[in-house]
């Protein structure tokens, strides 16, 4: 890693916690001057405009997200187990300062079209095929029932994981943990039978 | 009503519109004043600031909610029936233009406390503890098995219409309202016959 290139590492690793914790709007090249004691020309110089600093921001959180969630997941063993780690890591995740980011961010953004909102759109994506891949391995370990359609388990477990961001960070309810617990558990257990 | 109660209820409607699209930050009393043909000072008089208006905005949208969804679910047969009815009248809310008000205002104002974060979460506690009620109600009807916990059974419900408004309003996803469909019916399943 070049100087420049390190610098721009630990702005942007600023810039994902701010955007974090006030939202993507809220984080603003002014306030990140603030906190980072750089120039707003030095960061203009860096990331050109709000937007591509925006997008660089959905990047980081995708690059911090593969490394603390998928890596350790995908180390575990094939099917089941696998399933489970993504998930706790997951929750883990999901209770850093300010919830999420991808949550927060996806209802932020779902009606502003632009290239932040299509870098996280991309994200999401990407998680939610690699929760229905490992859905699909756990078919073929044979943990989980064959008849079980890898997407649609994979839609119910982000809708769980949505329903965990709701009751902890906006209703702040302390039975969230247990709750998703439980629902995952459930969600598990009617992949290893259920028919439809 | 008078004619100053109608006229706030019509800039109340027009509000309520512009917050489901453009976010609560989004409703401004300048936007407010453009959509209206109102005078800024006109709008001041009827609501005293913004954050004024943008509780009355989570009070319309509960007192909307409350008309479209629970007064005619409240109408259909006690137990399933209801159960049913409430999650069919919450997907067709849920397809206004801008989505569910609430989940997109609850991601805005999760980090925000305040009279508006705080009336948001008053409704959002209504729609779940009807939830749960007519899940009980279910349970007692024999429709439910009697081991089903209605509080959890509403946090799955609830997680439900989250992803629902995820796949339809962000990823754009058309198979979003069928695979919601399909959650619900397997949900409805297990409370049939689920022991956990």
């Amino acid at each position: 890693m070049t100087k420049g290139e390190e610098t721009r590492q630990v702005i942007l690793g600023r810039a994902f916690e701010l955007a974090s914790v006030l939202g993507v709007s809220g984080l603003t090249i002014g306030r990140l001057a603030e906190e980072t004691k750089l120039s707003k020309s030095g960061l203009f110089a860096h990331f050109g405009s709000k937007e591509n600093l925006d997008v660089a921001v959905v990047e980081e959180a995708s690059r911090q997200f593969v490394q603390e969630v998928m890596v350790p997941a995908l180390r575990e063993p094939r099917g089941e187990p696998r399933v489970r780690a993504l998930f706790e890591r997951w929750l883990t995740w999901g209770q850093r300062p300010g919830g999420c980011f991808f949550v927060g961010a996806g209802a932020e953004l779902d009606d502003r079209p632009g290239p932040s909102r299509d870098a996280l759109v991309r994200a999401c994506h990407d998680w939610i095929d690699e929760l229905a891949k490992a859905a699909r391995i756990a078919v073929r370990e044979g943990h989980f029932i064959s008849s079980l359609e890898p997407e649609q388990f994979a839609f119910e477990l982000y809708g769980l994981m949505l329903s965990f961001h709701q009751y902890h960070r906006f209703l702040r309810d302390p039975l969230a943990l247990e709750r998703t617990r439980r629902t995952f558990d459930r969600l598990v257990a009617s992949a290893r039978t259920r028919s439809r």
